[in-house]
């Protein structure tokens, strides 16, 4: 099953046969004082500086988030969203939990976005599955309910199952529900990682359709984050995660690269040699440049 | 299923609830021609550096192989391995083709050795077996025969199957018997790395042995080739690889403890902090000697 997105004049698509989807978690002003200041000030000069550096670094697409309490979060969203398009040409996910912020996302949004996120809860497959529909958009669904995050990997099938069926009676194609499988800290639960790996492979097995995670969540309140990030997201591909909100630190892009390769989705490592030989070029130029000073 | 090893004076277990055992590959003469030359005239210093360099950057056990043409075998793996129980005091695999070779290598080993390796071929079984019997030892077993290496898990698993008989006849238990899975180059083969992995998971479902491999392999003729082996290691931790024949880089060693956090064998990441603490030391260390200056 493949999921196709689209910004003004690029398409990226998600699959199992496909590269990983690198979706940059970096514009997002949870857990960042200055940026939300930044926003609350009406200077979206970071988004646009975010962007430029997460595309740069890897990216195929970008996460957009404006939450921030007390903030007119439809108004900011489709400014950051503004921003966010006019310095990169990447498809974007628009992250919110507020359906008008949503809705205003989509309104200004120039291709086919991933909405970020629906769940199993009734009232929210209500209320979100026709803006999704409406706007021919794709979804990202959480595999939680009203009752919270199920512990069994079976359970989570379960309400994954839930939200394709209720997206297919709202005219949505299972091919556009990326199913989030739920990553959690290690740091609180040494199953966590074991749970989501199991819950990837059984979606995988019986539904077949995509899966995105927030991958920097494993290494949540642990030292070395991008390094345990590192170590998880070829756990994940192998489990066959097909695309993740996650860092574009080196050592997280190396690794996705990496297990593309490794997977068969790199054929003869044409991408993985190629990036090789660019940054070879980069350095020698660079010496060059330092011999000529 | 634990594989329990012994230098003078430490012990190692493999086992799936254990943290992986990082087996140092360097102490290999093949394809290092200075290092060969430097054995063939009698010196030794290469592996006592090496010992030393391993066990400093993680290693909890050691190859050690003397493949030479026409050299002495038996003779300089003796004098190998002493030069290396010298220098460290961790378990020593046992790494020869000769099986004179092995024999004189147990001769000189103090301790509880891992042989490397044994093939599913009737001839190898009816020669190794009683040999690492008589010394209780245990023994790295390759799922390959004479006809080769199997394309399928499910051929693996049987000729690992095979094998774990064979040694049961000949008294050794399961415990002591480490099948090698194959990892071969996914430059050659974009198959092979998924292939492995599914042997992997069949083998540790069907009968439940531990497994070593040697991971450098998967990574033969490519470009950047710890970051690759570095993305394999989780993937196959997380399939249920239990050890491996590994580089000690950095990014090696530490996608492995990354692993064995994530995987729940490094409780609460207690191992991971101490690790973190130890590093954030040594550099303010560093930074008062440079200060001092």
């Amino acid at each position: 099953m493949e999921t196709v997105l689209r910004s003004r004049s690029k398409t990226v698509t998600i699959g199992a046969e496909q590269p990983f989807c690198i979706i940059g978690e970096r514009i997002n002003p949870t857990g960042r004082k200055a940026f939300a200041q930044q926003l609350r000030d009406g200077d979206v000069s970071t988004v646009t500086a975010d962007a430029l550096a997460q595309v740069q670094a890897g990216a195929d697409m970008l996460d957009v988030n404006a939450g921030i309490p007390l903030v007119d979060e439809p108004e900011l969203l489709k400014s950051m969203l503004r921003a966010a398009q006019d310095a990169v040409d990447v498809p974007i996910c628009i992250d919110s939990s507020v359906i008008e912020a949503l809705e205003a996302g989509l309104s200004v949004y120039d291709g086919r976005a991933l909405v970020n996120s629906v769940t199993a809860e009734d009232e929210r497959l209500d209320e979100i599955l026709p803006l999704v529909a409406h706007h021919g958009a794709a979804v990202i669904a959480l595999a939680n309910d009203e009752t919270g995050i199920p512990e069994t990997p079976q359970q989570r099938l379960e309400l994954a199952r839930k939200i394709v069926t209720a997206a297919g009676d709202h005219g949505i194609a299972a091919a556009d529900v990326v199913i989030d499988p739920l990553a959690m800290t290690v740091g609180a639960d040494t199953e966590a990682v074991t749970t989501t790996l199991k819950t990837i492979s059984l979606i995988r097995d019986e539904l077949g359709v995509n899966m995105c995670l927030g991958a920097s969540n494993v290494s949540f309140g642990l030292p070395q984050r991008h390094v345990l990030n590192a170590a998880f997201l070829p756990m994940a591909m192998a489990a066959g995660l097909t695309s993740a909100i996650m860092s574009t630190a080196p050592v997280c892009v190396e690794a996705v690269r990496a297990s593309d390769l490794l997977l068969g989705h790199d054929a003869w490592g044409a991408s993985w040699i190629a990036a090789h030989r660019a940054r070879q070029a980069a350095e020698a130029q660079a010496q060059e440049a330092a011999a000529a000073r």
